[in-house]
């Protein structure tokens, strides 16, 4: 089959052995499947993921020096399933998608996102562990689908941030994970959900996906937007979405006592931070990451049934000889939020 | 009277002008007042605490260029009411304590904790707001009332982190608030309670105080005392009172995914973290400060009942002459573990 390697800090489409599905596995065809900014980092700064991930305890087999295969936003049709399938949910012709993790009796592996397995959904192919394969409800397309896995990060994190109808929302950083977090506080009916970002095309979207305000924090710091919206007198949780040093102790900073701050962007640098800040509110911080399979499979069916519209971040498509031009444009915001790809469609990057 | 003035980062014991009741306060007398590690701060690093406070957003009025009285762990006889105190469930000859904060028509002043209002409890005689002050219950006596506060801040710092039976606990550092820490823990009964202290005096309190394993991180490190006790397999929940630049990110490094970490110990300056560590084991840092009432209240009762020994902490007392003699020996954790100031007891500082 055909797939987009990453080699040495670059994308390669080359052909690779078609996977073999083992015991309990489906073999899939990739449909469609979301770039995620983490595949960006992980193309130039793999080696700082492992050390770091090391430096926390948890150590991994990846060496982002060999090659491997991304793309875990992904949505399949089951071409065919392997051994001890019987009595799976799912069969061959089923548009389906997963969580992107594999369960099996060798014990659990990523897919596409961050190991040398060759098993990710930049391919023409893939295995999938059948039993955790979700059948794509309702009609809904692949592209939609395949937009399950980063809606449900945004989730997540409303969970994890304990969001009630009594609090309001600040999200710094309007980028997919921001634009999925603002998305799910919609679907709460938050009454205030303001959005700070510095391009003018994402803080549209923002708009789109259920922000009440949007703020261009070269002009207002996102924490007056907020201020002015609500008077300062409500609980606030704060989502940081941006993951570069310096937000977190500014948001602590800014945040009023009793804030609660869901850190969902993703840094990898060393970060400064005022403890004092910290305690003189009272304020929580929340780490997060991922979701849950409830989480998962809930938010699939919220955007098969129009709860959630993930159409303003769908922005474009392309194959996958115009991967490593995708990932090119997507280092900057103006023009793309999402984009899929299509290993079957034609190649070229196109806006949809 | 005679009173503690805390001048040029220095105690001066002086005559100043006796406290007169203003419309709803009391004046009392003060039976004993514990000496906190916040006191040693301020005397020397006031400054720090002004700017790091104006820098969360929360600026203040004090100067500790100026002249203050120090003492917010009192507990005093009420010598006489003020105007306005009809109804008020205090009388002259009780034994009361008090949240140190005085509420009046001139708005909250604090009492004895930074502030140039010259009320707090290294003195004989302060102001008290009548309606704040609570009865001491059942015959207790006024050293044991006088560690309400502190242990009302262990009690809080339990309640924020949300500990239930399932949870078991990491205490790193066993000062005054640690051990407090270790008290409500105890309490609760909570099956793990491990206590980490370079000090072996205090690592001794706090087995007294409820800690069912102790430590010395110069030979092993806490998490992996706690890991021999539990098997690493049981949800934890890490309380920070040491208060020094790195703890907090060892901690985040240390913890298991899922962990709690209590930030109680008060880091006045810069502190690095890696936020990925954070968010790869989706962390929860939740920073605490003080008490409400009804915390402070119970942890009265909790005392006055027989539920919260007391005791083990109670390690000297002393007159107004002898204040700065203990603190300076409160800056060694070897010898003591709380002093009482007693203003109208001898002056020698005495071990009890």
């Amino acid at each position: 089959m055909r797939a987009v390697v990453a080699r040495n800090q670059d994308l390669v489409v080359e052909m690779v052995p078609d996977p073999v599905p083992g015991e309990g596995e489906a073999l899939v065809v990739v449909k469609a499947c979301g770039i995620c900014g983490s595949d960006l980092h992980a193309l130039k700064f793999g080696h700082l993921m492992v050390e770091q991930a090391a430096a926390a305890g948890m150590p991994s087999n990846f060496n982002p020096a060999l090659d491997f295969i991304m793309g875990h936003e992904f949505c399949c049709e089951v071409l065919e399933l392997g051994p001890g399938c019987n009595g799976v949910a799912v069969k061959p012709g089923d548009l389906v998608t997963s969580i992107p993790i594999s369960l099996s009796a060798k014990g659990i592996e990523p897919i596409g996102a961050y190991s040398n397995v060759y098993n990710g959904g930049y391919a023409e192919l893939m295995r999938l562990t059948a039993g955790m394969c979700v059948k794509v409800p309702n009609g809904l397309d692949a592209r939609r689908a395949a937009m399950t896995e980063p809606m449900a990060v945004g989730r997540h994190a409303v969970n994890k941030g304990d969001v009630t109808q009594r609090d309001t929302a600040l999200v710094l950083g309007c980028g997919p994970v921001g634009l999925a977090v603002i998305a799910e506080l919609k679907r709460r009916n938050i009454e205030v959900i303001v959005a700070a970002d510095f391009s003018p095309s994402r803080r549209a979207v923002a708009t789109q996906m259920g922000a009440t305000d949007v703020v261009d924090p070269a002009t207002e710091p996102g924490i007056d937007a907020w201020r002015r919206a609500t008077g300062g007198a409500k609980p606030l949780v704060v989502f940081e979405a941006i993951g570069v040093p310096g937000i977190l102790d500014q948001a602590m900073k800014d945040a009023p006592a009793q804030s609660r701050i869901v850190i969902v962007g993703v840094c990898m640098e060393t970060d400064r931070v005022h403890p004092f800040v910290g305690i003189s509110k009272e304020l929580r911080l929340q780490f997060v990451l991922g979701y849950d399979f409830v989480e998962f499979n809930d938010t699939l069916r919220c955007i098969a049934d129009g709860e959630i519209d993930v159409d303003p971040l769908l922005t474009g498509v392309c194959g996958l000889d115009a991967v490593a031009e995708a990932f090119a444009v997507l280092s900057s915001p103006e023009q793309h939020v999402k984009i899929l790809v299509e290993p079957g469609a034609d190649s070229h990057l196109v806006a949809i």
